[in-house]
């Protein structure tokens, strides 16, 4: 092995040591950990996270980095090695461009602002929470000045974060394309809401019996309980340690029987991905997925592709009714697949439905565009945003909690984040019309075999891990990059069909 | 601050932070972690134990623990900061003296060593552990020859790793008047065995019903829930990340009802001990309990002192049989305390009663003071095992696996550690006497009301953690050291009136 490299991954074992230690424990807070201890432990977690930091940031690192780098030694790296190189360059040197106190001040502003949006959001007062948000905005256009190359925009440099190669220049067409199809056809199916019922779906349903079959589905699609587990938490979510300690949680509501269900098919997909990324590189900094469009890509196709198909539940079907028998014997599979499809647009982006989804995040898009490269003032947001609700969805908000302030990530300090749950979907419809052309999906799932769906995905993005960007694992896989037609087409066909349209 | 403890102090932050991140990691492992995650997860933990070793031993520390250890520094130092620095000045040297290529290659030995044991014990086959715990035991009395000052014995060095001050001179005299009490004791009780009918803890409970009372018993005797966890395990055991956040587990048998309560109400005194802790220590080394028969004396008990009490079960046992009715109506109370203390020699230590316990104890004594200073050779274990089992409980095992294989310690390298055991229930007979001269504990258990017992253990014992060993700790409460009376004359005293001697 090339010396300097050597050396480097002496760095890399410490590194993805201490993230499996931060990532352990972000896990135990989530799932289990007891209520008082938090103060306590998050001293453990502040020295562990300087620790990890420093695995990364040190002058032998940047050296080694410039050293292999270089076309000379590049030569003597393999295609895994090169990667990994190219990627902790990359962090290098957005993290090396801030000063240390500035990003020590903006650590810990971000990290009390949730707690400051959660009680504005409580006192539905956008007010409480804007003076906040507006020092996140200027210590992120700060930030990216300081990584400024040439006339870049600030909001550009943003994307890029989340998204390699992505720029408002790419998505102003992605987003236009779905705006144009999507928002008369979410009126057209807004006029003919009542069409489906689908009161069955708010029964009480045991919650013992929900989280058995979100076990019994999870292990359905393909998640593999020797590498993986399944808990509760407030809000679902997956996380790693590495590709054989995988772990997914859900949330289950008594009056609600498809949240968890569709909750658990979505953490799934994001899981299946975690779990076939190659074991040469998963203890690598390149070990996770490739990019956040990427990675929601695998849990909406899982969620939305297969799971609200009724190929798919035509061989499940049976199986939900065996639990809920009270429920759910005088429900037909063609009411239950309807229901699952129903559309009708809301104000809360996460209870949002297949349809109107994009929508919601188009809002947080434009509006994201104008705080960064319009300079518009943070006291007019809650106005834009409602603006804009009525306008494509055709609701408005009734306070800020329903409205501007819904989501945490804004005082996370995610800006450019939101992109991607639409790229995602998108890359779903895109994926699974490249794998209908190779594969007979559709009696695969008739015949409740996933086997050589997720054997697909693995071959053609899971192994790669964060080796491969968006672009990519897209072309590699079908010669064509991003495209919102599929997306479109798949949307515009289906609701067409459901709503006899 | 002295200047030279606020330098420690850094190093400290930094071990107790890895050291909660390696609780962590085990805990996880024992209960939640996927089976197939070991082997990467393990690379993690190698790395950060590592990481853990390198905070405790360096130059800087030994410099710093020299300087605080002197006179004129040890002036500036409060009571907390002296037991601090002594601390860390045995470990520091129980470590250096060891050379670490000889360290390493124990290390390995006793992780591999466990695998060892469990498959010689799978095939009762002694034979086939011999070898791996004849190294173990070369390796000991190396390491512990490399500690010696003048003329030291082996197992006295051994013995004090555990319990500081303790010998075989202080242990044979406490051993050889517990044998003398309770052998003969034994006898009579075995000889009247058929006395007590328990069959009514051999039916089948429910295992979320026997979970569920579970947390209703640790919570009633003090475990305390926005501190703590009660998980699941394949053994029951207690860890901790600090003071607020202490972890039990149980393992719950359908057809033994009490397995599962006396191990949680055990696990819960160990638990209560570590949250007792000061909040000024419990992020330091001397931030865990005093010793192990200390921590010992707590969980004990709790399970024998209060929790086979007839005073304890009075206002409890109502409960108990609400959520077992059709097992329990028609037993009555009387025949329930009888059942919990009933005692019946056997050929395993864990399931051994309170009379028989301390025997299981003083054969292993016996046997590693052999091992240790009369050179005793391994291949004759199984047969002094065997022979001392005949004399002092009047059963004989019939393989290995029964006999010399049962427990784990040896093969991870814990000699000296089996005294401590006993230690905890003769400590625990003494705590009880000093306390019922102080309390009106009976009283207090009849009615339900635990809170001045807990009160009372953590004033004297829990808020110290490790900056008092036993025998401060004891004369601290009770201006008298470890006296084995108390132990005996409390056996005798319940089990004479028990099986009416």
């Amino acid at each position: 092995m090339n010396k300097a490299y050597a050396k480097l991954c002496e760095y890399i074992e410490k590194n993805i040591s201490f993230r499996e230690a931060l990532t352990l424990f972000e896990w135990d807070n989530e799932t289990l950990a007891p209520e008082a201890s938090a103060e306590n432990t998050s001293k453990a977690i502040g020295v562990i996270s300087g620790e990890y930091f420093k695995t990364l940031i040190n002058d032998e690192v940047k050296e080694l980095l410039t050293v292999l780098s270089g076309e000379e030694e590049g030569k003597s790296l393999d295609f895994n090695q090169k990667a990994i190189v190219k990627n902790m360059k990359k962090s290098y040197e957005q993290m090396e461009s801030i000063p240390p106190q500035e990003y020590r001040a903006y650590s810990e502003l971000t990290a009390k602002a949730p707690g400051i949006w959660a009680r504005a959001k409580k006192n539905k007062s956008f007010d409480e929470f804007a003076p906040t948000l507006e020092e996140i905005i200027n210590y992120q256009k700060k930030f990216a000045s300081y990584r400024k190359k040439g006339d870049r925009k600030i909001y550009d440099i943003l994307l890029d974060d989340f998204e390699e190669g992505f720029s408002m220049e790419k998505l102003d067409i992605f987003f236009d394309k779905i705006k144009a199809s999507l928002v008369p056809l979410l009126k057209q199916v807004t006029d003919k809401k009542d069409m489906i019922d689908k009161s069955y779906n708010y029964q009480t349903f045991d919650k013992e019996k929900q989280l058995a079959f979100g076990k019994f589905i999870s292990s359905y699609v393909g998640f593999d309980y020797s590498k993986g587990v399944l808990a509760e938490s407030a809000h679902p979510f997956t996380t790693n340690l590495h590709n054989k300690d995988v772990r997914i949680t859900t949330h289950i509501y008594p009056n609600n029987l498809e949240s968890s269900i569709f909750s658990v098919i979505h953490e799934s997909g994001h899981a299946i991905y975690e779990m076939g990324i190659d074991d040469a590189i998963t203890l690598t900094p390149v070990g996770g997925g490739s990019s956040m469009g990427i990675h929601e890509s695998q849990s909406r196709f899982f969620e939305n592709m297969l799971g609200r198909s009724e190929a798919f539940w035509l061989p499940v079907y049976p199986k939900l009714v065996e639990y809920f028998p009270e429920q759910l014997s005088d429900i037909p599979l063609e009411q239950f697949i309807a229901g699952i499809n129903k559309s009708e647009p809301g104000l809360i982006r996460t209870e949002a439905d297949e349809l109107s989804y994009s929508l919601h995040i188009i809002i947080r898009y434009e509006i994201e565009k104008m705080i960064f490269e319009e300079n518009v003032s943070v006291k007019d947001l809650p106005a834009i945003w409602n603006r804009k609700y009525k306008e494509y969805l055709g609701i408005e908000p009734e306070n800020d909690a329903e409205g501007i302030l819904q989501d945490i990530h804004w005082a996370g300090g995610s800006f450019g984040y939101f992109p991607s749950y639409a790229l995602g979907s998108a890359i779903s419809a895109q994926i699974y019309s490249c794998m209908a052309k190779m594969l007979p999906v559709e009696e695969h799932l008739k015949q409740g075999n996933l086997a050589p769906i997720v054997a697909f995905l693995k071959e053609h993005i899971h192994k790669y891990g964060a080796t491969k960007n968006t672009s990519e694992l897209l072309t590699g896989m079908m010669k064509e990059d991003l495209n919102a037609d599929y997306y479109v087409s798949y949307l515009t066909d289906k609701y067409t069909k459901l709503y006899n349209l």
